[in-house]
């Protein structure tokens, strides 16, 4: 069977962990990456070895490449022209211009949360809506958040049905390492409703949700407080069960030393996970209750991986790899390493 | 009229805030406030001329305070016999052993949230329930979360009725210059439920709580984010207009400047206020929507000084003051500059 | 004696300290100050009784004013007419256009440390040049770590002579309530020699100085340590008594609990200083030793107040209200309440 | 050849680190590992599938770890009984318990900083003073920031001589997920002169040390700004020749991006190193100038990982592995990957 061919445009946060994760999926072939400058991200790429095809937005450019010895596949057009479909993890708002350039070589495009609406034909989540992607040519991802977020509100809805959720976000404000933005001692509040739960209405369309967000000054992770009015109710230990059963929820205790987003992170790195990623999101034991009917739980996001795993999702259904939504998932995730039951 | 006598224990974070509250109410006496040690705070008071006499919980240390020619005016028995109550603000756990020593001089006695609730005759809040308070010999303020988000409640529930409410909050890890305490770069989340979601339901019974809290690593303010369930609805303008027509709440607009917790801090240090301090409750009028019944919005913590008010409607209840819970934190407010209608 | 009138152009951050500082001058009358909208700091003024007349830059945006009540008395140019010297302390690069009207008007300026050295006759910094601002037009003052660098370097020259100092500084990023630029737990560090030790050369010129900076996520005052080399050796115990004896630096012990740049930001909380703010250079006694014959020693900048006396300085200068140094220093110092020997 | 059997005691945040630099080594075998507790830096070694043999502290505690389907080899007395000789990466105090352990079973033991020096019969640094640790039975490595300051001023006096140094240390105040400590918007001051100076004279006798050390509230990295006297003078870019050429110091550039202490952190996450971890001490070529003859420079610690290699040499050097300096660091940087030149 001949492998599909991806390529990842833009080598940052997002996109060098898709290559890594297109990299992995053993029916797929990462032809290469395309970026614009030698970032510290593309040296490191190099010094660990490059294994990837590393393909240039302008050519132009080319000579600071070949001053830190670091080889050129060629122009962005060049890798276009070998692939079926491109994984765009530029920053916001340069997605919109380069679709030109993918309509031109007929490659289809899954574009990240960063992006408008319009870009897209469908705004896309493998678990919540795949039957939506398949077919498409060019699909949106949810944001980091509201990936996580309908990963548990759909969980939930396939159980036992989801009337209506009020969230709120306790939003890490950079990544590590970010420069051009920070808080600093402050809590930052945002109007009602955020974005997030707008977005989650448009892809769970028969879902009410509204929410309040806050930006704080912290790297390693987003926490999200979900109240949640289901249609038939759920006790906190059946809602956890539906949350161990789900590969990409991981179910933690704060009794055994997990209780912080940053907990998780350092798990991460101490498991030896490249980059010290997590796809999946946490949720914790102890963080659940009930508000009468309504539940009240408690997930981390991981925001720089936490996207991954239903972008590759996104690969199977614009190409129609896979019809069956269960069948897609359970690849992405095989392939990635994620287990559920933990 | 002759003024009603009280003491401050404890002359830390809280309890200097509560001196000067009383020292404003024109109705009452503050005969002097009672330390152990000579600390910055000390310092401060007598650099700044010293206003209120100082007593020593042990008068073995007073060559420590005499060696900076700071005056001692005698024991803290010595306060004791001059006053009619106590506001005792000591670290939690000392007031319990302070208890025998204000039975002992026959004093009455409010203490602030962090002892049991065991060491008092009344969980006591001055909007929600200070019919309570009336005659009783020793209450316990709620802890500043609870005491801001009581308000909020309070209000809800006096204009339509409330019947359960979930909250998030998102507190703030320690006081400005703690350095015994402290978080960097971690969201650390504990148990559901919360304590003051425990707390709110023993002060205002008829009402169903339950709660999130995640710890941040900033210091100025905790934020809360409340969905409520009316039991008449209520629109976000109606309880904009609620919440504004309440002298303890003051209503802010993002749009305005007014974008974080420390927006609010700053706001408080530009107006002059002694401490940089604010008594009321910041709310925002961007940060509320509709959850089908349910309204969520968001409410800011000023933790240093938000339970200063309620604490001095203690005392108005304790010794029966005022009978009328209106008439009692009205004048409270009077003295302390709170006004309605912001 | 008539009054000195000053106008303070720009009511931000260092603008408002600035008012309040000439507002306590005896010797001076604040006739206004000018601002471009009505800002949280603006709103400050007003709710707290507006005791300074407030005009603005573009008399286009009154009606912004007008919705809120807040009284506006004319044009920046209806206030320049009024006064002699205008303290510009608007952001970075508007004091160079700003200076077109001063000319036109015929008033003085002393310009805040963000603009470039042209933009003036002189670098000035009370202390250490006084002399060289005698009648001059235009007068920019050092930036607020330079300032508090200078005042010790400075003492020590004029008690046993500089040869050369190296520093380190540990900056605070933003200030409180800062959402447009801030650091999440990262230091950024910063090429050598930072423009600190650059610009006491050239107010020093007798010095040699290098400096390395770093960027911290906190907010309440930079932290230096400087590395001088004495033309005649002193020991720790005499720097300290030169330091002692300066009206701007003051002595703090980190035994008596003053144990950060955020213990001293709580003092002033404390001591009731408006705005919590605090003029003087913090200088702790512990942190002092010999490197051979250098000396090693760290101070504490207050960034938000720390320049405001060196600007009255500076009007006393460029109007020649006093030719002698010490004289000048000493009635600002004594109009703003600020002792020696502490 | 036979290898040399190693153990580590104590499975931390050290322990784990040191146990993979052990299984690096070519020429040793990591017997087992020794902890207390299924804490989740052993769950993490027990899910990544558990590479190295777990002995228990305390036998009694077999339970926990079975009831996790943990396996366990031994007691920590079955582990000694193997081993020739123990890393001890236990909290600071435990080690001395330990020591009366190891000198039962007759095996010799490196500690980490945090004990006391009298625990060892040499203070030792792999490259600063090798031949000291030969044959000892008994080694206290440096600490980190020492780990990484004495690798640079050694550098320099093999090359020039060093007079004296006066350092600032900005320190970061806890490790990522640490919640047993931490600062909140707080730069602490600490006596001068600081330990770092005071070791740094134990382990390098003839050179002169003093220093002042400020805590930060950020957790990737301290970094050290030097003001180091040589004895010959020498120029910046020969500095950085030094630097360049030593395998445990690494050369960075603030214009290619890297711009932080977390900066370094994420290179080493995007290189893939195993919980992103660096060994190398950073040095940036921006950040140094001459102040007179003196030199000021500045380099990051990357405090989970930077003793590795050192304890490492520790053991070569109790055992005579080998008894030149440079073979020995030399095989240890080479098992580590670790390569000069960059």
């Amino acid at each position: 069977m001949s492998k599909t061919k991806v390529a990842v445009v833009g080598y940052g946060t997002i996109g060098m962990r898709l290559a890594d994760g297109v990299a992995r999926q053993e029916d797929m072939e990462l032809v290469g990456v395309a970026d614009v400058a030698p970032t510290p991200a593309v040296r490191a790429l190099f010094e660990a070895g490059m294994y990837y095809d590393l393909y240039l937005v302008d050519l132009d450019k080319k000579p600071a490449f070949e001053e830190l010895d670091i080889p050129v596949s060629g122009s962005i057009q060049d890798l276009l022209e070998q692939v079926e479909i491109v994984l765009d993890a530029t920053p916001g708002g340069i997605g919109a211009k380069n679709k030109e350039l993918y309509v031109k070589h007929g490659v289809k495009a899954v574009f990240q949360g960063g992006e408008k609406n319009e870009i897209a034909d469908v705004f896309f989540h493998g678990y919540a809506n795949y039957e939506k992607g398949l077919g498409q040519n060019f699909l949106k991802l949810t944001s980091c958040n509201t990936t996580g977020l309908i990963r548990t509100v759909d969980a939930i809805d396939r159980e036992v049905g989801v009337e209506k959720v009020a969230i709120t976000i306790v939003r890490r404000v950079a990544d590590p390492a970010d420069t051009h933005r920070g808080l600093t001692n402050v809590l930052k509040v945002t109007p009602v409703p955020n974005h997030q739960a707008v977005d989650l209405m448009t892809v769970m369309p028969h879902v009410q949700a509204t929410g309040f967000l806050v930006h704080t000054p912290v790297t390693h992770g987003h926490i999200i407080s979900v109240v949640a009015t289901p249609k038939k109710s759920i006790s906190p230990a059946a809602l956890t069960d539906v949350f161990r059963a789900h590969p990409r929820i991981r179910v933690f205790r704060i009794a055994d030393g997990f209780n912080s987003n940053a907990a998780l992170f350092k798990y991460a790195r101490d498991l030896g996970n490249k980059r010290a990623d997590m796809y999946e999101v946490g949720y914790w034991e102890e963080c659940v209750g009930l508000s009468g009917n309504d539940v009240l739980y408690a997930i981390n996001i991981p925001q720089e991986a936490v996207t991954i795993p239903e972008t590759i999702d996104g690969i199977r259904a614009a190409l129609e790899l896979q019809t069956d939504r269960l069948e897609a998932v359970g690849l992405t995730n095989q392939y990635l390493g994620i287990k559920p039951g933990r």
